[in-house]
């Protein structure tokens, strides 16, 4: 990761026992996921294999690993106490046990993230330290993860400049009757040739017509694009494991009236959260910026999910722009901006938009055009 | 999914039904993952939006998923019952709570996947049915998903054909100088360009070098290919959910005879394991077979992970080719041969093929040669 450096792992790691000691939480607990990468510097598959590091403020870090993972951890430039286990698993709990011995944990209260810590991990965990309790302490990772510095912050805005090329280099060769699937492999090649890092976000949506593209969630199928459709097209790129996550909506040919209402509401809401953001305010009244707009126009049944998501080393992270969010937007968060309609039968629309919060409003790293275009 | 109809969906919840019934257990529980999507069909994203179904002998299943989910439940070949909620967390358990007692479930014995449940799923599960107990299954779903029908087998040797094809278009452009990154990004196009489904198995692995080819899991970095490196790939492809995962080893110029001999050895061992391979043989003595010609050649100590691993809707599932394993192989069963020997410092050696036992022996999806090849 060219955004890391010795010097900000280890206020990381400082910030972390800081946060830790005002929860009186003993230590956190990762796995592979982004805060394992956070917090350590290296790269670690979520697999069949357990792998688990202990932070704990005082102590050098402990991780506990397969034997085949060890090379990974030659010349870091912070302190780490590592232990490896081989293929039997009857083996990996002695191994949990060093790393919590070596952090200087029994009887703990120990940090876990609840989104990516398994079964696998906990029943391990259960049996090597059966006086440790585990404890939900996602908001300590984010707390962390939510504010970029300027590195970060340059490489999420490198990601999205990316997929905006890509999606640009993708445009032109859209045409009526090609399969959602064949426009999602071209638009992945796009990505990749602009440079994206090889592990993308997520795969592109590519979901059209009445009812794909009704679907915030569909996956590119089969079906082939005609004139008067709606496309969503949501997509992302990846710089240094930071990522982009946009959306555009496109006519296919001539659509109907009622759609293109449908497109300038969703605009109109998307500008609305826009001009919302600044610090200070609360991320639902930035929801309610973009609800209030669609809402009006009388689709507020078809706006069937939040407004936004946090993103970065992940696609979705705190903060949530949802109704009911409290939390105060604060310069350095970064969330997606991405009000739809979604009108079963009939199409949908989403645009959205990334951004991170600045001294005085927003910095918006995405500029594609978000009117509507006939495309096809 | 075009390897699925209502016929063989069916048959699964029967079969499944068959397994808990004899495992003593009220229900089986799956969340996004490969099993989900087995049983029921679809495809759910793991996200911090957890989704549940509970599969019981008897009943229809029974999911809770969010609101903006539900669309993909439209149109099924069975019966299901539904359950969602919407954007606040604290709805959440009554969703979990109404699809368990659709499923008739309360003071239940429910077996879940430790590999894939996580913390998050668990807490709600807890709060919602506090006299349920969640036993560990995995070999239950294990036991369905280890056997590939003809359609299966079908899937996953066109994804073997797939990736084969995009080596072999990305071998003649790869030369000294080169960085793994630009390796990997160009292979990875080209997998997609062969026809694999979008959603790759896992991203291709270029290691070159002292260093990084001796690591199993490097991540392709920016190291640039030099004559007289070993070059370890290792990349797969998707075809309708089904995923090929490959490696072959080259030398970059001229290699050490030192470097080539070890290649002899992985290609030795590659094929005694493959020769081992029969109906009525355990997992451990395929891991055996190569790892005899291994040790015997003074590299036993540098063959640091399992031979092979099962392969399917998951990149890494049952049967396990390692020491201790004593599950006995079975037509049907599909999986990795994947010696390899890693000498710190000096190079890697890997070379993968993915098999499937037959009446009486095996078929190896992927046929291209094993030889060590020079390339650059």
């Amino acid at each position: 990761m060219s955004t890391l450096n010795a010097a900000s792992l280890v206020n990381r790691h400082k910030k972390l026992s800081q946060a830790l000691q005002a929860a009186s939480l003993q230590a956190m607990l990762v796995n592979p996921g982004p805060s394992i990468n956070y917090l350590t510097g290296m790269h670690f598959h979520l697999s069949e294999r357990p792998i688990i590091a202990f932070f704990t403020p005082g102590n050098p870090p402990s991780l506990a690993l397969p034997e085949l993972e060890a090379a990974k951890t030659h010349g870091l430039p912070y302190e780490l106490n590592v232990f490896t286990y081989g293929e039997d698993p009857a083996s990996w709990g002695l191994a949990f046990q060093q790393a919590a011995a070596a952090a200087g944990l029994s009887r703990a209260q120990i940090g876990v993230e609840d989104r990516v810590l398994r079964l696998l991990e906990l029943r391990i965990l259960q049996g090597a330290l059966p006086q440790a309790e585990f404890v939900p302490a996602e908001h300590i990772m984010a707390s962390l993860r939510m504010f970029k510095d300027p590195s970060e912050v340059n490489a999420m805005q490198q990601a999205a400049q990316i997929a905006q090329k890509a999606l640009q280099a993708t445009l032109p060769l859209i045409k009526t009757g090609m399969r959602e699937s064949e426009v999602a492999a071209e638009l992945t090649l796009q990505i990749l040739r602009q440079g994206s890092s090889p592990t993308l976000p997520f795969m592109p949506i590519v979901a059209s017509g009445p009812h794909n593209s009704a679907n915030p969630h569909a996956f590119p199928g089969e079906r082939r694009l005609a004139s008067g459709d709606l496309l969503v097209i949501d997509w992302g790129a990846n710089q240094d494991g930071y990522f982009s996550d946009l959306t555009r909506s496109f006519g296919i040919g001539e659509i109907s009236a009622e759609l293109a209402a449908i497109h300038q509401v969703v605009q109109q809401a998307n500008a609305a959260a826009r001009a919302a953001v600044k610090p200070g305010t609360a991320c639902a009244a930035v929801d309610q910026a973009a609800r209030t707009i669609i809402e009006n126009a009388g689709f507020g049944q078809y706006f069937i999910h939040r407004t936004g998501h946090g993103l970065g080393m992940e696609v979705h992270e705190e903060p949530y722009i949802r109704a009911g969010n409290p939390m105060i937007l604060e310069p350095g968060m970064t969330f997606t901006i991405e009000p739809g309609i979604y009108i079963p039968g009939k199409g949908g629309v989403r645009i959205e938009d990334n951004v991170v919060v600045t001294e005085d409003g927003l910095q918006s790293f995405s500029d594609m055009p978000r009117e509507l275009l006939s495309i096809g």
